[in-house]
């Protein structure tokens, strides 16, 4: 008996993308849920009722493979990842836009799962998609999908949140442990069976900073730890006001499971990127109150700004780490990074 | 004798979009310029001082092919695009987010001739890039540079301007010629040696509006004609409301050359896409003002919305097209376009 025959899967042709009906059926039937006005996709553009304030302005693009992992997809990494740099700037995440660039020949099915992700990310984080834009790529022009996400958020704070407001004396703390995300996506692009699995530490980080400003915490920047790590951070950081970063290696929170991959493989957790995790760099008098938010979710202090005295004679704007026994080594800027594409 | 050893021509690897010293130079040298304050790149967010008022926010992503054509490249559609559809609602576009997705191997001397568009676009459009993100995927992963341009403007309307906004009666009128930009992209794609070469459309469309309103013109509602071309956008506006659009084909404004290669290729110049034209729609007691505004550049009248009388027993949501001979043809959606990857 001939088997019967089994209906092509539904995928994203190149009309999808191309302005006429196929685009506006594919609109109705798998993003119009998204808007919080269904209206929406009628208009070229959102018009915000915002709260009255000053307000902070990001933008990413996400890329990452696969596109699927433990804990998540790029649509919950779109979401999240924009959502928390208005986070770092010390805004209140507000509204999104939303431009998925989709290769002819993306399963509907996984559009759709990307779809619910950005909805329940967008829950998570307390943020409206108020706008957005499709295109289509031929077979081979792309990779599956990738999104960037816009938002706008609230500032919370009178002082910039800034690198160059980075004092000698301040002191370093991160918001939980490192490397999750990064061990993650690697585990999902070699088909490392990892028991058990490890999930992204993607999350949004808000709240905490909400917190750290409800407890009269100083902020005096704040960074994510994504692309490059906490290594790429502290660089970053040390680098614009010539500072010298001292950090103890063996404060800097890393899971066992995270640390044991890592051992294997030969990757070092402070370089891998994080989803969900930040450093905050506050004045000493803030260190004891910034720790009691920070500490239940895992947060830890891990360093300070050297004091001016430290620094006489050295080379300015770097990072140095001491290591357990006391001794300390420079850390060095990669080029690029471990894993490319891991957002 | 051997001939010299030639360079290597500057391409962008992986490493230029791996959060390390590799993609800070990258930022230094080719894009910070682009900012209003060059010290943004520090940030992950910029903080914004907009005028207090109505706010519009819209976002686009660009995959146009070939990345250059006559009058323009990417770049430049990148942030007139977007401008052009904050225009479209209204509003006066005040600063973009700037999100490039780069394909390794991406020729360096072809990124820098973007970024100048880019700049110069800015400029033309009065906008200011204020943040930005950088990706790099593996060869064959893109192709050549994807861009998305998020923007917000200052809504200066008070009513806002919307498809549902449509009455019977409306006048319909059009900003200038129409199928330039297509013609463009088709030349270029094609290697078409049109004598003189046709120059893309693409121009700020936010001085027209601002002038109709000056005017005092009543803007029911605004659309710019990019995919799809005039013939999308009537369908789209015909559609929300259930309206009948009669459209008198002899008056839309085509130019010889245009209408030329569309008839020797048999392309349809109302679905051609246009990257500087907009469709513009006004109570008829506003027409004449209008028209007075929008003629000088070309712009013209071509219809104008049914009455109540004339849809009876007919159905709705329709564009119909009057020929010459006075004869009515409907005009039938296409399922893609024409051109896909046109902006």
């Amino acid at each position: 008996m001939a088997e019967p025959a089994t209906p092509a899967t539904p995928r994203i042709q190149l009309a999808h993308g191309g302005g006429g009906t196929l685009m506006q059926q594919l609109i109705d039937a798998e993003l119009r849920r998204l808007y919080a006005d269904p209206d929406q996709v009628l208009h070229d553009a959102a018009r915000l009722s915002l709260p009255h304030g000053r307000l902070a302005f990001t933008t990413d693009s996400y890329v990452v493979q696969p596109l699927e992992f433990e804990g998540g997809d790029i649509g919950t990494l779109a979401v999240t990842g924009t959502a928390n740099d208005l986070a770092m700037a010390g805004a209140r995440p507000l509204v999104l836009s939303l431009g998925l660039i989709l290769e002819e020949g993306l399963e509907l099915a996984l559009l759709r799962r990307i779809v619910a992700s950005l909805g329940e990310a967008s829950r998570r984080c307390g943020v409206t998609i108020v706008t957005g834009d499709t295109k289509v790529v031929e077979r081979g022009k792309g990779d599956g999908a990738f999104l960037n996400t816009s938002g706008i958020g609230l500032l919370q704070v009178d002082e910039p949140i800034d690198p160059l407001a980075i004092a000698p004396g301040d002191q370093l703390l991160v918001s939980g442990d490192l490397g999750r995300h990064g061990v993650a996506i690697l585990a999902a692009r070699h088909g490392l069976d990892l028991q058990p699995p490890l999930a992204t530490d993607c999350m949004p980080l808000w709240p905490a900073v909400e917190a750290l400003l409800a407890a009269g915490v100083r902020l005096h920047c704040l960074r994510d730890l994504t692309r490059g790590g906490l290594a790429s951070a502290l660089q970053e950081l040390a680098a614009p006001g010539g500072l010298e970063l001292l950090v103890e290696e063996e404060r800097i929170p890393v899971a066992e499971p995270v640390r044991r991959t890592c051992e294997l493989l030969g990757f070092d957790p402070l370089h891998l990127a994080n989803e969900g995790r930040f450093l905050a760099v506050v004045p000493e008098a803030d260190r004891q109150r910034a720790l009691e938010v920070l500490a239940p979710a895992g947060g830890a202090w891990i360093g300070q700004v050297a004091a001016a005295g430290h620094t006489a004679g050295r080379p300015r704007g770097r990072v140095l780490l001491r290591t357990p026994f006391g001794s300390e080594r420079v850390l060095v800027p990669l080029s690029g990074e471990l894993l490319p594409r891991i957002c």
